[in-house]
């Protein structure tokens, strides 16, 4: 499974044009397929198609059940396998319960989008097991300054591609944890909670999370599902994002630069 | 409906704190709503909510029943309404045929995601009813090294809030004729896409598509549907947005800048 794509292209400017190789981010879709004993005869069901690039499938798959809400913990999956270049089989402990609602629903998610299939306003809120609210984690903003150059100097598939989105984990001291790409924003940002949450180590209550783009309301609610106290984006947040961040308790900082950056929510996790 | 909101941040470098008032861009759920004599007892159904910028919300929800391949022209609308700031109502005419299993499919689309509920990855393509692989439309390259400062001269809300794309049609001649915006990046195509349906000038068949980002799968397949022949993005396009344009007979242009630009597809369509 390839993430890049080598095609020929022709590079025209004011005074040439070019024969040229170029690099491009592979979108291509996933679809998720849960087993449960209790349910659809013990039959693989679609539960989510999602435009993604290829690469860390079963973080992908893990990740979205769980911001999804659908799972709670690792006990709640009795095995995980990609089965095909295109399909990931997640098969659920007997004691998930699905909503009938939910199993009907088949969700196809692009390489943007987050979470689907709700029925109606009211039902796009997901609830997180944890309180970020009275978290008192807090990180000294110089730390901040340093997480772009450490984005840059780690995503390999957006250096070459120019056309990728990064999610990337740090602890107090800014130090780069872990980090994972795709051609969805959402899609990185659910790899990198479902290797979390394989390696036992949800809630992220000591972390910072980075986000190579924008945040929108899908981010901020995903990363409120793993607990995440600071969340931190390289472009802007829009007014839900905001929004939602205040009501979660989560410090939101938006367009990070390496000497700067703003502040839109809960700034006493912030030390000088 | 506001399309920017005006908040209090907090601004740190490395040597101060100041207090700001930021401009946000809006992100906030639309619900689109279908009405047919024929289904539902025609009472209004909920067909997809899709987190969107408020503004132009008629033609988003046209253009989205339009790329979705619900309807294929105005006469298939029987009428078009905004009944509050987050639900709009089309009531379809009666000769539309529903699908039973679109109906049942209700999708929530985010800020950046195109078409949400399909069943099964064969179930993504939409088929358009518009042969662009034929079209011997021509542009010369000149025109569109301008295209990117015309996009930046009009584009408000993203000047103002560093967090919106817009979807713009241009000319043979690389004059704009429309632009819309939205934190989504297919609603913003969508919203052109819907208001072009309007006006009555489908397929837009000696136009060209300026996307303000990169290029997903998602916004060519729209593209497609729209008849489209070329498609630039000043951003990167997707492996899968490569092949489809190629497959659909769209030249698609990434990289945009006003000195040079990336031809992945079709460049016969380009004249020196």
């Amino acid at each position: 499974m390839n993430s890049i794509k080598r095609i020929h292209i022709k590079k025209i400017s004011r005074s040439a044009t070019l024969d040229k190789t170029d690099v491009l981010a592979v979108e291509d879709p996933l679809e998720i397929q849960t087993i449960h004993t209790n349910y659809n005869d013990g039959s693989p069901k679609s539960l989510s198609i999602t435009m993604r690039t290829p690469g860390h499938d079963v973080d992908l798959s893990i990740g979205f059940l769980f911001t999804e809400g659908i799972i709670n913990a690792m006990s709640d999956v009795a095995s995980a396998m990609q089965v095909s270049p295109n399909h990931v089989w997640i098969t659920l402990d007997e004691k998930v319960v699905l909503e009938e609602a939910s199993l009907e629903r088949n969700f196809y998610t692009t390489s943007s989008c987050g979470v689907c299939g709700k029925a109606s306003i009211d039902a796009i809120r997901t609830n997180s097991n944890y309180n970020i609210a009275d978290n008192a984690f807090q990180i000294e903003s110089d730390n901040l300054f340093r997480l772009q150059e450490a984005l840059l100097n780690r995503q390999s598939v957006f250096n070459e591609t120019g056309g990728i989105h990064a999610a990337a984990l740090f602890n107090k001291n800014g130090e780069l944890l872990c980090i994972r790409e795709d051609v969805g924003r959402h899609n990185a940002l659910d790899k990198l909670i479902g290797h979390a949450l394989q390696e036992n180590i949800l809630p992220l209550s000591a972390h910072v999370l980075l986000l190579s783009g924008r945040a929108s309301f899908e981010l901020i609610q995903k990363a409120g599902m793993a607990g995440l106290p600071i969340v931190v984006a390289v472009g802007a947040p829009s007014s839900l994002a905001v929004e939602l961040a205040e009501e979660l308790g989560i410090t939101l900082i938006g367009f990070l630069k390496s000497d700067g950056f703003n502040v839109y929510t809960h700034e006493s996790r912030l030390m000088e």
